[in-house]
C-alpha cells in the first residue's frame, strides 16, 4: 500500500531537514533562498544536469560534487542564475558552498563544501549579490527546522514565474518514502527544463541504485515535458538518501516510488507552465521504436501553429499532419491517424467527417497520431502557446 | 546595369501572360485562381518542393510534371491546399490540369496536362470545390487572353493570410529579365515555407541551368527564412523560361538573376509574416562551418523565449546563449560573443557592460552570434513572437 501526497516534499522522509528564507536576493521581499539537509545515517546522492553546453556555474560545481556519490546539503537560490557569469561566478557558487559547510559544521554537523550542491534559477547573465547569499546562508541553518513545514517553505524558496509551490511524497507500506520538491514554469524543454528538482529518500540505498533509479525516472518524466523547447542552462535534478527508515527496497521498489514522485512533479510543472490555458498530452503510436515515437511526438509538441490552434480550441489537425511530417522518423505518410480526445478526425492521412466539430473547449487535450509503419510509442506533456504565455516572456526579464 | 522593381512580377519578362480571378473558392469573394502561361518560343522549367513527408496532391502532380523539364503554364488556388485529401484529391488537381489544357488548347495553343503544373495553399484537409475551380479555369483563360499586365492580379490571387501581394523584377541590361511572385505569412519554415512561388525570365536557358540557379537561389533565401519553424506540406517554387529575349546570359548571370529575386521575395514575405512586428535577423558567426552556422542560427530563431523577449524589444542575451548552447555544433562555450544592431552584449560568455539598456524598441533587430571555434558563418531571417502572431494563428482555421 503506498500512497501520493501533495502537501509534503523533501522532508516527508525521515532524516531530511528544509527550509527557505527570504534573504533580498529577489528585489521582491519574497522567498528566495532554500537549504534541504540530510541528517542521514546516510548521505549517499545522484544528480542529473541539463544537456545545454552552456551550463550554469552551480551546475558545473554540483556535477563535480556528485562524482563522490555523496551529499549533505543542498542549497537553492531563486533570484538570479549564475549563468553566463565566468569564472567570478563560478567563485561565487564555491564560496556558497563554503559557507553552508561551514555553518552546519559550525552548527554541529562537520560539513566540507565538497558535500554540498548548489542550485539557481532565475535571470541569465547577472552575478548574484553575494553579500546577501552568505548573509542568507547563515540564517537558513539558523532557520533549519524539520517536520513538513519547512519543506514547503524550501518549495517555495525556489519558485520564479510559477505560481504555486510544487511537492510530492509517497509513502510506500508506511515503512519508508520519497518526497521531492521542484520549479520550472518557462524554458522547459527535452533536458529537463528550467528545473531545479530535490528528492530525498529515508530508503537505505547506494549512489548507484540511487543514480539508476533517478536517470531512469527523469528519461520518462522531465525529459518527456516540453512547453516551449527551450532547455535552461541550470537544470538539476538530486535524489538524495538518508537510510533512517532503515528499509532497504528492492531496485524495482526504489525506481517505481521515483518514478511516481518525478511523474507527480511533472504534471504539477505541467499545469503550472507559463501561460498555460491548456494541459496538452501527445502521444505518437505506430512508430518504427520508442525513441522514434518521442521524436515525433515531440516535433508535434513543439510546433507554433499546432500549440497555436489548442489554445483557439480549434481541431486543425491538418496542422498535425504538417508537423509530424517533418519529423525525421519512419512513417506512412498514407496511414497517418490522429484522435483529439478520443475522436478519430484524420485517419488514413484523410479528414475524417465531423472532424471540424470536434470540441476541444476542455482545458485537457489529448492529441493521438499513429504513424502506421510499427509497434511502438511515446508521450510529450506539453501546453497551448497562449497570449499569455507571449505577455509573460515579453514583459519579463526571465 | 540592372534594375530591381517591386512594381512587376512574372509578366515583366517578354513572353509571358498571367491574370488573377475570383472563382469563389474562397468565402470572402476575393482573388483566388492565378494563371502564369508561357507563350514560349521556349518551355523549359524547374522546381523545387517542400520537403515535407506529408505532401499535397498538386505538389505530388507538380513534381512528375517537372520531370520533364518542360511548362507551358501554372495554376494556382488559393482558398484551399487540397492537402491530406487523398486519392480524390490527387484527382481533382488532375482534372483541374486537363482543364487548363483544354482551354489553352480551345484558346489555339496546342497543350496537355502533362505541360501545367499545379500550386494550391490555404486550409489542410478540405477538398476544394472543383465545380468552381473549373469554372474559373474556363475564365481564367478568358481573361488571361487580355493583356500582359496581369502579373499584379496573379500575385493578389495566391494571397492567403498576407497582407499584400509580393512581386519583384530584375532587368538586366535592358536585354532579359527574371520577374517573379510569392505568397506565404505563416507555416514558413526550413524547406521553402508555406509558400508559392513562380519565377519567370525570357532569358534563354534549358532545364539544367534553371534547375542549377533555382536551387542554389532558394538555399540561399526561401531555405533561410524561418518564421515559425513549421514546414507546409504546399511550398512550390517553380521557374519558366520563355527565351523571348533571345538572350542567352551565362550560368553566373542567370544564377545571381535569380537568387537576386529570390532574395527580394524573401525578404518581402518576412515583412509580411503572421504577426510580425520586428525584422529579426540571426547571424552565426566563428562556426566550424557553413552548415553548422545555419544549425545554430536556426536554432536562435526558432526559440520562443528570444522571440517573446524580441517583441518585448528586451535585450535578454541569456535567451541566445541558452538556446545556441543547445545547437547540435560545435562551440567554445566560455567564448560565446552576442551583439544586438552591433552593440556586444555578451562578450566570451559574459554580459558586457551597459547590455541590459540596448534600444530594441525599432523594426528591425540584427543579432549576430560568435561561436568562438571557427570562421564560417550564415544568416536566418526571422520575426518576433508576437500576440498578433498567437492571435491570428489560434481565431484562423488556417
Amino acid at each position: 500500500m503506498s500512497t501520493l501526497l501533495r502537501t509534503q516534499g523533501v522532508t516527508a522522509p525521515s532524516g531530511f531537514r528544509a527550509t527557505g528564507v527570504a534573504a533580498g536576493i529577489k528585489a521582491s521581499g519574497a522567498l528566495d533562498l532554500a537549504l534541504v539537509f540530510n541528517e542521514g545515517p546516510d548521505h549517499s546522492a545522484a544528480g542529473v544536469f541539463t544537456r545545454n553546453k552552456v551550463k550554469a556555474a552551480p551546475v558545473l560545481w554540483s556535477q563535480q560534487v556528485l562524482t563522490t556519490g555523496k551529499l549533505r546539503a543542498v542549497i537553492l537560490n531563486s533570484g538570479g542564475a549564475n549563468a553566463c557569469t565566468g569564472p567570478g561566478g563560478f567563485q561565487d557558487t564555491h564560496a556558497t558552498a563554503e559557507a553552508v559547510a561551514a555553518a552546519l559544521s559550525n552548527w554541529g554537523t562537520e560539513t566540507g563544501a565538497i558535500e554540498v550542491a548548489v542550485c539557481s534559477t532565475g535571470l541569465i547573465g547577472d552575478r548574484l549579490p553575494m553579500n546577501k547569499v552568505l548573509a542568507g546562508v547563515s540564517e537558513i541553518v539558523h532557520e533549519m527546522a524539520g517536520g513538513m513545514t519547512g519543506g514547503k517553505e524550501a518549495a517555495r524558496a525556489i519558485m520564479t514565474t510559477d505560481t504555486v509551490p510544487k511537492q510530492s511524497a509517497l509513502h510506500h507500506d508506511d515503512k519508508w518514502t520519497v518526497g521531492g520538491m521542484a520549479k520550472g514554469a518557462g524554458m522547459l524543454a527535452p533536458s529537463l527544463a528550467t528545473m531545479l528538482c530535490v528528492i530525498t529518500t529515508d530508503a537505505v540505498a547506494g549512489p548507484e541504485a540511487l543514480d539508476a533509479a533517478l536517470r531512469r525516472a527523469t528519461s520518462r518524466t522531465f525529459d518527456r515535458l516540453d512547453v516551449d523547447g527551450s532547455c535552461s542552462t541550470n537544470d538539476t535534478v538530486l535524489l538524495l538518501s538518508s537510510g533512517a527508515s532503515e528499509v532497504t527496497p528492492s531496485q524495482a521498489e526504489l525506481d517505481d516510488a521515483v518514478l511516481r514522485v518525478c511523474d507527480d512533479l511533472c504534471a504539477q510543472l505541467q499545469a503550472d507552465a507559463e501561460g498555460v490555458t491548456k494541459r496538452v498530452l501527445v502521444t505518437v503510436t505506430g512508430a518504427a521504436g520508442e525513441e522514434e515515437a518521442l521524436t515525433a511526438a515531440r516535433v508535434i509538441a513543439r510546433d507554433s501553429l499546432v500549440k497555436t490552434a489548442l489554445f483557439g480550441s480549434d481541431p486543425n489537425w491538418g496542422r498535425v499532419l504538417a508537423a509530424v511530417g517533418m519529423a525525421p522518423v519512419a512513417l506512412d505518410a498514407d496511414r497517418i491517424t490522429v484522435s483529439f480526445n478520443g475522436f478519430p478526425v484524420c485517419v488514413d492521412s484523410v479528414g475524417a467527417p465531423g472532424a471540424r466539430e470536434v470540441d476541444l473547449s476542455g482545458e485537457d487535450i489529448a492529441v493521438v497520431v499513429d504513424l502506421g509503419v510499427g509497434e511502438a510509442s511515446a508521450s510529450i506533456r506539453t501546453t497551448d502557446l497562449s497570449h499569455a504565455y507571449v505577455e509573460e516572456n515579453s514583459a519579463y526579464s526571465s
